[in-house]
């Protein structure tokens, strides 16, 4: 083999008579290097013609085999665990694959950011699969700068709450269309009968909550069940939670009399699912409120909620599908067509005993 | 750095002219390799004194601080997500201590042992934890045998049910006592006045079925509540589930008039209080029997049902204790006393609205 002469981490640091570590700092963190000893560093990086992190990746002879993931903190929230289903079917896709997903954790972006580097280099991870894509977000960004193969399961999102469409944020993405999920839900209640279908949601700041919310709104403007002035009146933004849930809908059952709910989430449905029964047992009117939620979570099948699920197995096929050939040959690169690196998938209603048969009252 | 000359896959690959492929075969799986073949390799094996795994360990200059664990399929059931809890709780606590962790999955045993190998070897992985111990458990032997480091969150069972205790299981592990659980829930309902308290779980043939059982019995035999000739017509083993759990229940409160439940899950719970409701609700007593679950998951929080909680950061903090003793040091291997390296955890009685309130009829 001959011996390669590129520059590495270890001969910068030599040469600027630095630890490897302040070397990684200068480059990645440079508040946390003395002025000085900053110029010195770079002035070695730019001496020797170093490049951080691609340079390791050209050194290596073989791949790794091996893509990272942070683990969120544990959710305590019923929906929480969407994310580890997405963990279980990227692994289980991954192994197909002959890769394997190596996990870590950070407690911020910044956190994250600082691992990356780290990860790359020294543990030789191939590429990187990131979650909880979110506006402004600094990751995609340092991750493009520093040519680290990526793919979000989440797409870019603009400050303002669309969709990032500019070329700093055209990196590959898969992402599940939530506002087609709550468009299904409501036209499936529409079917049924319901006029005036409220949505239990969460409060403004949250992208995928926003996403989900715009299904509901221009599914019911479009079908003019009710007057235009007063869909405002008819949902409720709160932190997710059945406790939370159930003290909206009861309040949207005693202001603003729908029949039926849709809900961001199960935990929230859980909540209107039991509103809906004790304002059915206090009228003792026997027809029940139709209630559907958002991901199919486990809670879903056991107490019988219709629910909308989004296909993780497919999400995580293509994230997989889209990092790998970066990998193997660019094919996913800026180079390929937009629509084939940036993937929204439909998610399915799945229809159960929470409003299969609850039409509204006559 | 002094070239170290010790035997290698590849030189054992070399050395019998096939590939390292049929060497890991050979020394892991020899049904797949031919005879013929299978004596070269072996003799090249003995002729360069290569030693499987552990040469490769040995001739690490630094180690990979990253420990392997086995994710199992999504478990569609409620209780199925306490694994997933776990990996939370240990990738957490590893990234405190500098270690990472590499995920993989296998359909059975054999798969699992299969992976060991490639795993320790070319992924650089410094150790293992096990899940879902089990009867007659091959993986453990097999790690034991190749001096590879593991931590089992589980302890290991007799082929009888038991605990194992002979030498060949001897091994670290961290496991959670289900019996002080059911105990501390019979206990509770007893504290509340109740005699007849039933047990919904899972059919026999699952070790941590039978453990969780085993507190129930126990501690209603202590109490004598019920002639202990009863004791078997109040409870059911069924496959886990809401529905499932549904049905047992309703049974039991037809033909042996508990007026409580302890169950195996909150699954089988989630059932129990639904029957307890609709029984409640058909004889118009306004008596509601108390549900007791297993696991405290967010549904359990989510519906207010009283559960049991496995400690699962706790139970992480220790597994990867007692595997960083054996990378950095042995302090954990055989010669430490049994009862510093075998870990029996309490679970904690987390009361809410399910039984807290629900006192027998008069």
């Amino acid at each position: 083999m001959v011996e390669d002469r590129r520059p590495t981490l270890q001969t910068v640091a030599a040469r600027a008579a630095v630890s490897k570590q302040t070397v990684s700092n200068a480059l990645n963190s440079p508040h946390l290097v003395r002025p000085d000893t900053l110029d010195r560093v770079l002035g070695a990086v730019a001496e020797l013609g170093y490049r951080p992190h691609a340079a390791a990746r050209q050194l290596r002879t073989s791949r790794s085999h091996v893509v990272a993931l942070r683990l969120e903190p544990t959710a305590d929230g019923i929906s929480g665990a969407v994310l580890d289903r997405f963990l279980h079917a990227l692994t289980e896709q991954a192994q197909l694959r002959g890769y394997r997903v190596m996990l870590f954790t950070a407690r911020d972006d910044a956190a994250e950011i600082a691992q990356y580097g780290e990860l790359v280099d020294e543990l030789r991870v191939d590429g990187v699969v990131l979650t909880s894509t979110h506006r402004g977000d600094p990751r995609t960004h340092w991750l493009a700068e520093h040519g680290v193969p990526f793919v979000t399961f989440g797409r870019p999102w603009r400050p303002d709450g669309g969709m990032d469409l500019s070329p700093a944020a055209a990196h590959a993405w898969v992402d599940v269309d939530g506002a087609t999920g709550t468009r299904a839900a409501v036209e499936h209640l529409l079917a049924l009968g319901h006029r005036r279908i409220a949505y239990v949601g969460w409060p403004a700041g949250s992208d995928t909550g926003e996403d989900r919310r715009g299904g509901w709104v221009r599914a019911m403007l479009a079908a003019g069940t009710v007057p235009d002035g007063e869909l405002e009146s008819l949902w409720l933004g709160v932190p997710d939670g059945a406790g939370a849930g159930a003290e909206a809908a009861e309040h949207l059952l005693a202001t603003a009399a729908p029949t039926a709910f849709v809900c961001a989430s199960d935990s929230l449905a859980l909540g209107a699912l039991a509103a809906a029964r004790s304002t059915a047992d206090a009228a003792r009117s026997g027809v029940l409120p139709a209630v559907v939620g958002f991901d199919d979570t486990p809670v879903a099948r056991a107490v019988g909620l219709t629910s909308v699920a989004q296909p993780l197995t497919e999400a995580a096929d293509r994230v997989l599908g889209l990092l790998l050939g970066q990998l193997t040959g660019g094919s996913t690169g800026p180079d390929l067509d937009i629509a084939d690196r940036q993937v929204l998938l439909c998610p399915n209603l799945v229809v159960r005993a929470s409003s299969a048969h609850r039409t509204p009252p006559p």
